[in-house]
């Protein structure tokens, strides 16, 4: 008996089903019914809802409420600086069945043997990671990467039973100016599935934009902008990650009316956050509280999702679909008692039983070593570029501020809040190393450093004591990547992301345990960004406006060009 | 340059877009918004909306709405009695830009040479015909088809550009009791689309069919009967075809919270229908009028189409869709102005520039030459199973009349509206003659026959007199098939079907002027059914309760089984 007969016979009642959810309701996301009944599991699929069934084995949900499994419509799982099995293993419990994931952080630091390690990860998670294919790597021509992926790279891995498309086309510049590279793996990809990022694009640029086939996008921070976008043919992403949070904004705009055509989703959430808030249960709460209708709410945290990615066989609890299910007490609080991921129960056991994968990406941090004098930066004129930070967003201020020349340097000058921010290449290229200013840490004394430095993960150092941004800066390079808080020549704290410089090999907990330990010491330096880590791994990335940093200088978005020195 | 190129820098407004419609407002079937501004068009797509374009040629549609083209999500081509060409022809200047057809008509007596025809056509359409791929060919083993098709067969062909999936699964049981050759086909379209056909189904049943992977059904004829549906995941797909109308039970549950979710679909509609009251334009004018919200009927009518099937291209005036668009006064009168099939104006011009493609089918009646003792019933008892016409519908019901038997026969009783019905097997198989009863024609004298007669496609006649039955059934085979109206030995009217049986070679215009004159010598007869033919066409149709007639003899559907003579 095929596993198709077996569905069908379980789904008629004719034998057992493999497993049975009983006494729960289920909300329907189609017409919003509340359905009382059974609901038959045979394997990974639905086989029956609203009906009594028998089954081979029987979890009682009296009471409960049973909602489908949510999908991650966008997300970097790196940002939750742990492996795929643990993220899996700390966010499925939460309700996320499914997590439509980019690899692009990896990929830019070891190309496609990175992504190759998603999809092989892929196979044995609980949670279904689907893993879109990167479309920027590099993100533009303005940074040092450690890879390059063009079309023909792209092609081989195309076919992947994870795979759904092209992952977010950030170069939105290099789409409408029509640039061959972007043309060619657009056309690779014409009628899959293409994924957009334009933050604050409009009107004929954004027509143009959204021609070249793309359909889904996440960059919108204004209910404005999403209503635009929506009306343009794209699906409307709300984001609320740990720095990005659009939610608020766009809570307005998820109706009954638009929430088929808008799902939800996190881009870069770290654990701290996920551990602290949730992940999108979470942003469901965030969204009914705020008065969205909470069907409105669930659609697009499921079926809306399903829907624009063609993910035809998950986002409803019906016959045949995915047995994706969250187990709810209640609607409004959304806190998962239980979560089947496929059918399977998603607990200790079932994480266990996953079979190994070895890390990717180890010895990847390969920067010169650095002294306090290459933080200078050999100005020649009073006014200068500062990135001023607005809290909780990607996006930053063009600032210009006089500072004064001393020695031929501009130096820091915290009173002001004036600090210096640096990339240093690190992926053993060329030793690039760009000085410019940054406005919003509040940093009084010494540095902090990360390898996670979007989208190029080269090393981002910001301080106010240039031997503490060189004892930082160094530190990267003996742990393999990872954060580090340094002040007057001592590491306050620090975390090691072994993998590519982005990931632990540490059970989330312990990596939580750690990012506490970092926040505590970024504060002692008067740091007063809630997410001084993520903030500062934003500020180097020039596909988002206005003014960011790369390894090869301070980046005018707007323009897309290099500042000159 | 590429054509996406060119896409792109027309949307940017580089390039003077190919057309532009200037001076109207885009109904946004996402936000419900009106947006103004020009529509610009390149090549087949749309490049941009909502802003000011310049156009190598600019069309001015002042004062009006414009919409996206309409889908029929599900349809038989055959049904309109003429070719693709001129149903294209008829239909698309009424709005209709998508036609998902089914050519389970022309299959059942041809075979895949009838399927590769209409896929050949869809080449060169206005209309994008899309060509699913039938899947009970015989529908049932209860009846004598013109052809088999085994998935084996369906593999050659389901991947034609044209194709979406496997088209309506009608033997249900065939599904629920787990067929071999049923489970072929399932497996052979696992992961695509595969439409439904499951009148009256519910329960746990209901669960098992839908388990089976089918996503979409267009039975439902109950508000209830679809909300059950909607729930257990299907897309509902809303009929209203000539004889099966179902657009008043089901227009309660099309609301802007299920529309998403919800299709419309005419299923067998005939050219005087078209004619008389329109096709998807009228069913669109009649749920608004029913008080449906215009925003749900448009996106039925279009968008929820687009994503029920998949086609992600269409569905919405948007940057990168079809350029496929209804210009219209006025949304709830719903008369367009102007319609534009991927970008080209449905005129007579673009019509005329169609290739022809030479017809199929030819001299497929093959029946034997019968005689007025063929029609005999040779009964032993008194009670006779009777089918019970129900007027616009195609399910019937099953009635048992006392009918004397005289001389061995039990004949016509014209005062009871008990008149003979016979399937005359005519694929040159083997010369199956079956008789029985029916109930509703109100034929007084006379008789009337026809070549279409779903889904075999055999000879049916009904009757008083059987002289006239015998001649009408012979005069069949004379002119290739088609309809025919006798009585007391004369030829009254009659429609030559040389294709297949089953469509004309004639324009609409002349097809529709003859079913005029059809229905006109049927009323002369008493008949009172608004269409006898289309009626006659499904009481041989053993996929739909109740009881049904085949070459083989009456069927009781409920058992799924001949009834013993």
């Amino acid at each position: 008996m095929t596993d198709l007969e077996r569905l069908i016979a379980q789904g008629r009642g004719e034998a057992p089903a493999d497993l049975v959810l009983r006494g729960g309701q289920v909300l329907d996301l189609v017409t919003g019914a509340m359905i009382a009944g059974d609901v038959a599991i045979s394997g990974d699929r639905i086989a029956g809802i609203g009906e009594s069934y028998e089954g081979r084995e029987v979890i009682d949900v009296t009471g409960a409420t049973l909602v489908p499994g949510f999908i991650d419509t966008h997300l970097h799982i790196e940002s939750s600086l742990v492996t795929p099995y643990e993220f899996d293993r700390c966010v499925t419990p939460l309700g996320v069945t499914t997590a439509i994931c980019d690899p692009h952080e990896i990929a830019n630091v070891i190309g496609t043997e990175g992504i190759r390690w998603f999809q092989q990860a892929s196979r044995h998670t609980l949670m279904d990671i689907r893993v879109q294919l990167s479309s920027c790597v590099p993100s533009t021509h303005m940074e040092t990467a450690g890879a390059r992926i063009e079309a023909a790279d792209l092609a081989a891995l195309m076919d992947h039973p994870s795979a759904i498309g092209l992952a977010e086309m950030m170069n939105y510049p290099g789409v409408i100016h029509r640039d061959p590279g972007v043309m060619a793996k657009l056309a690779l990809f014409a009628g899959r599935h293409i994924d957009g990022h334009c933050p604050q694009l409009s009107g004929r640029d954004l027509n143009a934009y959204v021609a070249a086939g793309i359909r889904t996008e996440h960059e919108a921070t204004t209910a404005g902008e999403a209503r635009e976008k929506l009306a343009r043919g794209l699906r409307i992403l709300i984001r609320e990650g740990s720095v990005s949070k659009d939610l608020a904004a766009l809570q307005p705009v998820l109706t009954e009316v638009t929430a088929p055509y808008m799902c939800l989703c996190t881009d870069d959430r770290n654990p701290l956050d996920i551990g602290e808030e949730g992940h999108l249960d979470h942003m469901i709460r965030s969204l009914i509280a705020r008065g969205s209708p909470p069907l409105a709410v669930y659609r697009a945290a499921s079926l809306s999702g399903a829907e624009a990615f063609g993910l035809k066989d998950r986002g409803q609890i019906a016959p045949g679909k995915r047995a994706d299910i969250v187990v709810l007490d209640d609607l409004v609080e959304c806190r998962a008692r239980l979560v089947l991921c496929a059918g399977r129960v998603a607990d200790a056991a079932a994480f266990a039983a996953r079979p190994a994968i070895p890390p990717v990406g180890r010895s990847s941090v390969r920067a010169p070593r650095v002294t306090a004098a290459d933080f200078r930066v050999r100005a020649n004129r009073g006014r200068a570029d500062v990135i001023g930070i607005i809290e909780g967003k990607i996006i930053t201020e063009h600032l210009h501020e006089e500072i004064a020349i001393e020695d031929g340097d501009q130096r820091p000058d915290p009173a002001r809040d004036l600090i210096r921010i640096t990339v240093i290449e690190r992926h053993g290229r060329n030793g690039n190393i760009a000085n410019g200013f940054v406005r919003g840490f509040g940093l009084a004394a010494g540095a902090i450093a990360s390898t996670v430095c979007h989208d190029h993960h080269n090393i981002a150092v910001v301080g106010v004591s240039y031997e503490d941004m060189a004892l930082a800066a160094n530190r990267l390079g003996e742990i393999e990547g990872g954060f580090v808080v340094v002040r007057d020549g001592q590491i306050l704290a620090e975390l090691a992301l072994p993998i590519a410089g982005l990931m632990s090999l540490s059970p989330f907990e312990t990596v939580r345990a750690d990012l506490e330990r970092l926040r505590d010491a970024a504060r002692s330096l008067g740091v007063r960004l809630k997410e001084p880590f993520l903030q500062l791994a934003f500020l180097a990335l020039p596909v988002i406006p206005a003014l960011k940093i790369t390894d090869r200088g301070m980046v005018d978005v707007s323009r897309f060009e290099i500042i000159p020195g």
